[in-house]
């Protein structure tokens, strides 16, 4: 294997102790260790996983033990050495081959959507993104697709990781001649995006720790998950960094590369046996591309096939690469080691020049010849003929490796393939779809939100303001209403609009539940955890904040306004505004299952919002509302809390809104003196022998709900329908979850 | 100047007629010529500026004229030639020298603050961000700053472009040898941005065209100005795109390197003398920022100086740089032509190897020993004291270059410099600030402003569809509305929402209103316009589509729910939602100019409407408002709006909307039968002696009005006061744009 390092690189790059030690260092080029670097030097020697299966006094001593193992055994080459970060010897165990990959799509007419970004397709048809590509990756090796941007790199990767729809995909992928089933692949290997979706808030080792807890299986002991975290710390050369948050825009966290790397980290926590990435260097300054690479190198020579695209490899990181596939339009241009560009080129008459970066000038000539009317047909052409005489096959013509099962079995017992690994489980059947349970899992996933958003309060003390402040100011504008018919009319809107305030306030939520949902895209996608448990956890998560909010608003309303019920009114008003909290939250967290952009999310809630406000009971009373959006009035969720706080105040008996005289408001006779008005009641009340005084209540608490039409719930019925809705938008929440996070291309 | 091109280079890039064709070939490599490659080889042929200055006749017919000039002439080497791209011979006419350029900034706090992005800053304390850098830049040659990210690269350019206030930045920088003033250095430099702000509907020839309006000099014709585009085009390598639309995400537009082009073309439409750029290829893939470069070294061979920050330049683009500052954290560490990298670095112990790219190689060096406690600090010291020996200095040691106030004329006289070139001005008090006059500026600004919106008709048809489905519900649930007192309340209810979905519909706006203020702040950081011509031409082009919308929300709403006044009042009305449309788009496009992200100012603007409908007299009227928050009454763009239209609902006379025994509506005689209720009336009437009949009017609109407190501005003052308010925010509006684009740092 390190035959290719030793005949194209000028320089002795494995002689240098820096080398290991990961700092990205050339022989020579400093004379001093960084104590940083000191410490990378750790990884060489790292707890393999294998360690971890065996008792546990001899997991830390380093020592190489001989493992025999059936059938593996008997045919006297399997004998797997630990420790060490080349262990293979004999005939390869894993082969991913890949023949004729073929995928096209239907071209999208010009895209008009506003919100969506639309793929560029100019025409109506179908557009062939692979063209029948083969090739084939080994354990030990990183097999890397290099082309432009465009080129098919992402498409192939995706192909190869099952992440298209194998009706869309013709062509034939098999590891070890047998054809891979979605679910084993999905358990033997792991899929790494270009996004680094991370909670900011927790640390390297926490992060890694929690996804451990995730993809581990339960009867491993937090001591041995946590021997596990340490090893893949030093193997991805994260010592220095372990204690550093992952960090975001606000909070300094850790280095770009050091993130990417940790994104690696949490999808091989299981150690898998093959490894997809998607671009892992782009973004990256060389260094720290150099690094992440170097860490695929490890982890291939830890057991692993490693596939992955590369936008354009420096030289450095071309060395670290045994195998290229570079394509062009979804053809294969050339497929071989790197040392054989030199050759190839010069055979197809457009030798590399000696100062050029090998890719860098072969990735120039294929868009330049894409640019030409034939594009790189004359290239394709080449490499088919050339790919015909058997010159490629290096190193393993003859196609002696083990039986699948076998030879997971075999990996499994060197330590491989954690999740998978109960005892000695060797099919795919046998392997658990989840490591953990339910409740385990919620468990976990709360613990970890708890981590994250405990560092972060300022997200909590913003609401926490907003809330403060909005009550701060209904309360000094509505201050002490009094029971008058203008008062009455007063509470009705301090209601109407204390009650939405809660929905608004919750979609301020909404770019948070967005990022959190991408995290969960990923973590689900490789089955980390049950949706129902994330929603779960989700839940209980974010629900002592609103707890928190609802007292905070209450107390600065309740007594302020001068609102009824004294304290058991004021528990009912907490109780009101929490459910108001819950549901409204509720629906801002399903409306960011729903929605794909923030922006969007946020106008799609504050129009919806004006809408349910609109039909809440308050500007139009129900028995108004026309038949025909009646039913807009019950789904209103602003109705329901706008109800009940109505009935808290007004549901009492013995409090009068409009007494004596003041019925003559808003009608001629209010211009007259006192004396007339007193003439006046006292004539109807003679009239109709109704014993009307001044003191007469005309307008009780039970008039104003009857006025307003609010005459079917209870409060408390108003109470529980809030709850329930805020149940039903979590049910909902999860259905988009189920149905939107399949994660595959059609 | 090609000395080192032939050097350095093993091939002999000049010789093949796909490099001047632009197409980023290498000589060989492709045997056919594209299309576009084909139409790109006019470019060395190019119109330069002179030939405009020349009579009309001799414009397009490329003979090189001498042209002779006043001092330039008499010492006889003042020789200009035109149309080749290399013209200088003889003494270097610009040089721009810089020594011991330090600037330092102090640190920040750890930061806290959520929406605005705070720089990453340790402890406190004074960072240096620059330390006595020194070095010079030649007309036609390229200066390239080199460094990792965070080196200092960007500050340098801006503290060279004067961007940073001079007072916080010790050294000097002279332009052949004369201290550099801040006006004349804006009129003879141009300073590229990153990003490519450009409106996305106008094609590369507008965007190209509307820079010529701009920035060219108002005497040239018409047909001079299309020339320098057309000329500008080819220099750009853009023929084959320039009738293409710049694009966005939705709409598909030229490359990222085209555009990127075009960024640059819209900042050098006036050829001028000094250039600076600030990491130029940043994005872009190796072909396009290899054109990118080429474009650059065109320009510089045209008699400019072109001073560039280059983030890791590839072994192709590094043949094109003339010149290389390599800094380490604010100090040089190499300044010389890339030629003698290779024996610097031998010397220095850390001998490039050969078949590696020597930037690779350098920046990785750099890193590296940045990593070590001591820093780079042995190769500052190294290059301090290599640079001590006169080597470096090469091609102009002895200094003779013009006054210049000489090498502006003459560069004036050979067509560079349009916007400064008043005939024969040549110093920096005779350059007008602007190209054009107040009303010209704003007539372009309108013509281009339209172009663009023109061809995005999505974003009009998506507000008049919110309008029209708003206005819809709105007719829908508020139909024909009756005159009783439950139908008073209604019509308070809607009057108050209609009137703030005026504001909240303005709001979405917001994204389209940051994204101008972005190529706003470009464009008038070098007075491309001036400020005010901007806001009159944005609330010029603003204004019509708002009249579309007003038409379309009245006419659905008006007739629908009944309202009062025939068609006087649905003018009335009319207007009356325009001046809400106006003064919303006034207010919204203020907040654009303070806010700094579109989901604050999304969240600032929806909470500040609450507020303003909170306060508009609808929930609480204005005689129940307590005197503390009256102000904010007075401050609630919804009052006006919502009291006028009221008015025209309630100041008709003739109207009831409450008769005779309606006046017992809220009471207890509400119960009773009819006829207990009439007795009740005429009991009342003839006690008081006011003939109360069933008939008789108990609530005019007078009265409504009286008990909702509208009883101080008329409905045409509040229309006066409203179109007022949205004058207001478009004057603080262009006080923001004021403060905010000095685009300087502290």
């Amino acid at each position: 294997m390190s035959r290719f390092f030793d005949k194209i690189s000028p320089l002795d790059r494995r002689s240098s102790p820096l080398e290991d030690a990961d700092d990205a260092s050339r022989p020579g080029a400093l004379q001093h260790h960084s104590p940083r670097a000191a410490s990378y030097s750790a990884s060489d020697a790292s707890v393999s996983l294998g360690h971890l299966f065996r008792p546990v006094g001899h997991a830390h001593n380093g020592h190489h033990v001989v493992v025999q193992l059936g059938k593996v055994a008997s045919d006297g080459k399997g004998t797997a050495e630990e420790g060490g970060d080349r262990a293979i010897s004999g005939p390869l165990p894993f082969v991913l081959a890949f023949s004729n990959l073929t995928y096209s799509v239907r071209r999208s007419r010009k895209g008009c959507s506003l919100f969506w970004r639309s793929d560029a397709g100019e025409e109506q048809g179908r557009k062939v993104l692979l063209n029948a590509i083969s090739g084939e990756a080994r354990e030990g090796e990183i097999l890397a697709v290099l082309g432009a941007s465009g080129s098919g790199k992402s498409t192939l990767i995706d192909a190869l990781a099952n992440r298209i729809v194998r009706e869309s995909l013709e062509g034939c992928i098999t590891l070890n001649g047998e054809k891979l089933e979605g679910r084993l692949l999905k358990v033997i290997s792991a899929y790494v995006m270009q996004d680094d979706l991370l909670y900011p808030m927790l640390t390297v080792e926490e992060t890694l720790m929690f996804s451990a807890e995730f993809r581990l299986p339960r009867y491993l002991s937090a001591a041995k998950k946590m021997s596990r975290v340490q090893a893949l710390i030093d193997q991805l050369g994260l010592r220095a960094a372990a204690g550093t948050i992952i960090g975001d825009e606000i909070h300094r966290g850790v280095s770009g590369g050091e993130r990417r790397r940790v994104s690696i980290g949490i999808d091989i926590i299981h150690d898998p046996i093959l490894l997809f990435l998607d671009e892992p260097t782009s973004g990256l300054d060389s260094t720290s591309a150099y690094m992440v690479v170097k860490v695929l190198q490890r982890i291939a020579h830890s057991g692993s096939v490693v596939i992955t695209s590369v936008h354009q490899p420096s030289y450095r990181i071309l060395c670290l690469l045994d195998r290229l596939l570079i394509i062009s339009r979804g053809s294969t241009v050339y497929a071989g080691p790197p040392t054989d560009l030199h050759p190839f080129f010069s055979d197809f008459g457009q030798p590399i020049p000696d100062n050029e970066s090998p890719t860098e000038f072969v990735l120039d000539l294929i868009r330049e010849l894409e640019a030409t009317p034939e594009g790189a047909k004359s290239l394709v052409e080449f490499n088919h003929a050339r790919q015909a005489v058997p010159v490629v096959s290096a190193g393993g013509g003859e196609k002696t490796f083990f039986s699948l099962e076998d030879a997971i079995g075999a990996s499994i017992s060197r330590g491989k393939l954690v999740s998978g690994a109960e005892g000695t489980a060797t099919t795919a059947a046998a392997v658990p779809k989840h490591a953990n349970p339910f409740w385990m899992e919620t468990l976990v996933l709360t613990k970890r939100s708890l981590a994250n958003t405990r560092r972060m309060p300022e997200l909590f003390v913003m609401r926490l303001g907003l809330v403060l402040v909005t009550g701060f100011i209904f309360a000094t504008i509505f201050w002490r209403l009094d029971d008058t018919p203008k008062g009455v009319q007063e509470r009705l809107g301090f209601f109407a609009i204390a009650m939405s305030t809660m929905f608004y306030t919750c979609a301020d939520a909404l770019p948070i539940f967005i990022q959190e949902r991408n995290i969960f895209m990923r973590e689900t996608a490789y089955n980390a955890y049950r949706r129902s448990s994330y929603v779960l956890s989700h839940s209980l998560v974010g629900f002592p904040p609103l707890v928190l909010l609802s007292i905070a608003f209450a107390l600065t309303t309740f007594f302020a306004v001068g609102l009824a019920g004294g304290l058991q009114g004021f528990v009912f008003f907490v109780l009101m505004v929490l459910a108001s909290f819950w549901t409204g939250s509720g629906f801002v967290t399903f409306l960011s299952g729903v929605v794909p952009h923030v922006m969007l999310g946020y106008t799609v809630v504050v129009a919806i919002l004006a809408y349910f406000l609109l039909f809440s009971g308050f500007f139009i009373n129900r028995d108004r509302i026309h038949d025909y959006w009646i039913w807009f009035h019950y789904l209103s969720l602003v109705k329901y809390p706008y109800e009940a706080v109505m009935q808290n105040e007004f549901g009492r008996a013995g409090r009068c809104f409009s007494r004596g005289v003041q019925m003559f408001a808003n009608t001629p006779v209010e211009g007259l003196t006192e004396a007339a008005k007193e003439r006046a009641l006292a004539a109807i009340s003679s009239a109709l022998g109704m014993n009307m005084t001044s003191t007469t209540c005309m307008t009780t608490g039970a008039d104003v709900l009857r006025q307003q039409s609010i005459t079917q719930l209870g409060k408390w019925g108003c109470l529980g329908v809030t709850v329930a809705w805020g149940f039903f938008f979590r049910g909902l929440f999860y259905v988009t979850l189920l149905l939107g996070s399949k994660n595959k291309r059609r």
